[in-house]
């Protein structure tokens, strides 16, 4: 199942079994092993995809950190993680690295049980603050001294989570390093006054000034009040507010900016940082997805890519157009007809395709950075002037920002669409990226409307009935990828709200599936059938409300009732069936087919569905069981 | 049930019917209208209870704002809103203020429904600016130019989304209003890098002198140029780095600060502002409680009162010490014997009176601000290196890190305790404040172990098994206020997580209570016995893992089974129970008590218990029902 490692390790990688292997290397052969290590990233992930051009990027920088600190006695975090391979490979992993992000190989994150090096795990953006700032309160309570180093790209800065750990460092710790790791991406080009800020911190003179005079003497310099003094003749000089004031606000001494491809100066300036009893930030530049011209020239497709072909970095194109593309269409072709229709997400613009709306009506298209919790607001905010706000984000992200669907928008009955991406699996993205809690963190909320589409064409129509719906909140999932391939309507059908859709009737055995479940329930149906059942097939549509007139006709001529869902069977669809059915005389037993009460491991959806029961055969098979217990 | 107006309104406000009303009146007449809601509002909520000292401190600026402003046309939004109060009675409700947090009169925040000048509900803080940002866009769009003015104070500064959005305003709109309320406090104390740093702007001489400086001139130096000048001046005279850059980084335009308390001054700023076609910001100094000595002395204890005296501002004390009494002084307790225990909360020490534990152990007691979201995470990042951090704050704030909960927290094993304090109803806050989701939003999350004590020596109790459970996460809900006095045990017992208890065996009914229901139940299990059932009792717990050998147990030898909860239904216990029970043949009907799926309104506990059936009368009928249906 896995992919053996191509080629042998290169000469200095091979020899690097933990971080004391890096140190033990002459630092003049440093520059030679992050060459190989690029070259092992750009060979092993065309074959296996994963987040190469954030790994380029962190090359240098990693080498640096391993060369300096004393992991894992020092904690070093990876804020997202997606940037940690370079991380594995020097802390043990590089025989493993073709392994990524397979089933029962290792991480395309950080992951606690995987290495003592991984000192906390990650997957969303914007944590690696705030949890490294714990582990430093910790450390003082203990009286020990490790250190603690917290590296965040620019685009974790967009994100409420940092800003609040950032609020708190100088109160909470006097040992904190950060590094600000600012190639101006995250997913996406950063957006937001602090890119803004960053990139006039990288164009400024002074800096280059005080970098050029304080080369070899940067030592002397590093006391604060010379640094001070210095900053504020060249501030005085220039005319100019001192660019490091924001951090200086928040109590963080500022180093840099510096070349972050440059493993002397990093080693330099990360040891001069080490001995600061004091919070402090070192900013470095680096570029995303150096030393790989394609993903030089689209940091965008190269931030987490499939196989691609090396030379050329050409990857292949799907035949059917993905979820995500026809929702961005769909929404286009909406925002055509249909003046109050706006676009927001939370720096996707690409994961979402909504690049395509932007191109289109770029004046009706939000980007606002990491911040799901700001961008549901806002969309509440638009909603309330009379705007159709649809925020796309994957269905992972959407659970930060529960509270405000709750009381901004649906307390409210503001009609926000919520549009929510990757619902259900992410295969080798594995745990933190899973959609399949979206229906139970959110059906609780009163006068949500929650639906999921079992084809594209449905999808299309379901789209066109959100954008109809204006009596308050609307959520719709839909998976990763491509679904059954159905043709666009050339006509959008309105569906009436909370009604579900019988594919196919029978009298033993009622399958209601939700959205992209509908194929294997249809599978799981063929099977059942050539054992004598009768079948029906109820394509669910909405996960609330649900379709109670519907559960009740079949829960009432039926043996049994199954449900089957891409979500965790707790508290999702089929957890929604079992309440409207709760107190009706006369219902048959009810199956609930869906993921089980634990963490879904990373592998590809095959596997995962073998190893969790989702196959046809046995749900064919537990739904027999369940009428003739053995 | 309501309160009738203990005096008629003063003679200038019984005149207030709506802003053009203040704006009517002479500007000399404007400092006694302050004095008249002033008194108002001490002698009003001396008998509803409310929020005293935030809407005091706001007398000044609400007239400022409605008489330069045109609300409803102009938009006015007040960050988390129960500093609204002035606004209401300056918009046509100061004859209703007698009502107020009352079933069926006003509420005690914004309320789009109650009022066209509430322009925005809030309930929770953070929202003011990415709400009023959204608005801003959407007049863009739609090429109006009225007025979005969003009043936050220094508080809502620590809390990520407000950072998020100001992140976002200078990409947004050039026509957007952001009033800083700097009084130094949330609830309690404002923490963090940014309270600091408003109090340098505060002290900043640089700032009295460009404020004396430009005394009568003020129009002239409203020239983003000349105050450019003007401050670059004073910054490097003085030798400092401009105070007002934070904002100026975030592409705001800085005014102030300024006298919060002073009329003529405050319309002359907002007037500047108005016209000026650029983000802006302008800092007022208030004092919370002002004009009242009780309110002032003791601002947090005035956040939000009760019924107080008015000559001297007591309050009745309870005679039961409430939830939070109890488990900030076991946590206490706890820390002595077990060093590893911490103590976390997101800017509510005086809410969760966690401040008991910061007397004694100040250094194991982390105030992080509003930021629940860094609150989760730090409390992670603690548990990763060993510690037993307790993270404490009202189940409904809960709802804001729910994404943390899941994956810096529950998927890496981590045993951080949440204590959700007010879980169930906040009677007079109303919506956005009650407790009645998070068993909902978190059930899902696996590993997580969910508990709610009957009383208060059972949460004596669960609070040492929560500090003895190492294995993963615990979350514990309890009420506001007090239970049933229950003494606490002088040793604590140990209850295996997961176990129901059996407090009376019945053979017809069996109701499965949590927490607080247990009296629910009890009182209905006596009405029920009258009529002749065997009813058993049983203290369920554990909302996750429900104890499924307890529920088969009785799901197999009653005829119905019922579960209560103060919890929505929808996703909550019973639902938890529904799946527990659902594939095991042989069981009874279960019904489900708990709240309906909509947001329930304030109100007190009686009025809202009766309203929606969670009476014993009304849970013995629905049982009775059940069993016989006419």
């Amino acid at each position: 199942m896995m992919n053996s490692p191509c080629n042998e390790l290169p000469p200095l990688l091979r020899e690097i079994h933990s971080p004391a292997d890096v140190k033990a290397l002459p630092s003049d052969k440093l520059p030679e092993l992050a060459q190989e290590i690029r070259s092992v990233l750009v060979d092993t992930l065309s074959k296996t995809g994963g987040h190469l051009a954030p790994n380029l990027g962190v090359v240098e920088l990693s080498i640096a950190l391993h060369s300096v600190f004393d992991s894992p006695k020092d904690k070093i975090l990876f804020d997202v993680s997606h940037q940690s391979y370079v991380h594995k490979m020097l802390t043990g992993r590089a025989d493993k690295l073709h392994t990524i992000r397979q089933f029962e190989g290792i991480s395309g994150f950080m992951k606690r049980s995987e290495s003592p090096h991984d000192a906390f795990g990650a997957g969303h953006a914007g944590t690696a603050l705030s949890a490294a700032l714990g582990m430093a309160a910790a450390r003082d309570l203990d009286g020990e001294n490790y250190h603690v180093v917290a590296v965040a790209g620019d685009g974790a800065f967009t994100c409420g989570t940092t800003l609040e750990a950032l609020n708190n460092v100088a109160q909470t710790s006097r040992r904190f390093i950060t590094i600000l790791n600012d190639n101006e991406w995250s997913i996406d080009k950063n957006v937001g006054a602090l890119a803004k800020y960053f990139a006039s911190l990288q164009a400024t003179e002074t800096f280059t000034w005080l970098r050029d005079k304080t080369e070899g003497f940067i030592e002397k310099l590093a006391g604060s009040e010379v640094r001070y003094q210095a900053r504020k003749l060249a501030s005085t000089a220039r005319g100019m507010i001192s660019p490091a004031s924001l951090f200086g606000q928040f109590g963080l001494s500022y180093y840099g900016p510096v070349d972050g491809h440059d493993i002397p100066k990093l080693i330099k300036l990360l040891r001069i940082i080490k001995r600061r009893n004091e919070p402090t930030l070192l900013h470095i530049i680096t570029e995303k997805g150096r030393g790989y011209q394609p993903a030089i020239d689209n940091p965008s497709k190269f931030h987490g890519v499939g196989c691609y072909s090396i030379s050329d970095g050409s990857t292949q194109k799907n035949a059917t157009p993905t979820y995500s593309e026809i929702f961005a269409r769909t929404l286009t072709e909406m925002a055509g007809d249909d003046p109050k229709v706006t676009a927001i997400t939370a720096a996707m613009p690409t994961g979402t395709m909504l690049s395509l709306f932007r191109e289109k009506y770029p004046k009706r298209f939000f980007d606002v950075g990491i911040a799901e919790e700001h961008a549901a607001i806002f969309a509440a905010g638009m909603a309330s002037e009379g705007y159709k706000p649809y925020l796309a984000v994957y269905s992972t992200f959407m659970q930060r920002c529960i509270d405000m669907i709750q009381h901004d928008i649906a307390l409210q009955d503001l009609p926000v669409r919520l549009c929510m991406d990757r619902a259900g699996l992410s295969p080798d993205d594995g745990p933190t990226h899973h959609g399949l809690f979206d229906i139970a963190m959110m059906r609780a909320i009163p006068k949500l409307v929650i639906m999921q589409p079992r084809d594209e064409a449905e999808f299309y129509n379901m789209l066109h009935t959100m954008n109809a719906y204006n009596d308050g909140p609307t959520a719709i999932r839909y998976p990763r990828g491509t679904g059954t391939g159905a043709a666009i309507p050339a006509q959008a059908e309105l569906l009436p709200i909370g009604r579900a859709e019988t594919l196919q009737d029978g009298t033993d055995i009622a399958l209601f599936a939700l959205g992209s479940m509908n194929g294997l329930a249809e599978q799981a149906a063929r099977l059942l059938e050539a054992q004598g059942y009768s079948v029906a097939l109820i394509n669910a549509r909405f996960a609330k409300p649900v379709d109670k007139n519907s559960l009740l006709r079949y829960a009432r001529r039926c043996k049994i009732l199954c449900t089957l869902e891409d979500h965790v069977v707790s508290g999702g669809f089929g957890s929604a069936v079992l309440e409207a059915l709760h107190d009706e005389p006369d219902t048959c037993p009810v199956e609930l087919i869906g993921w089980p009460d634990t963490f879904i491991e990373h592998g590809t959806a095959d596997l995962l569905h073998h190893k969790y029961g989702l196959t046809p055969e046995a749900v064919a098979d537990r739904i027999q069981q369940r009428l003739h217990p053995s």
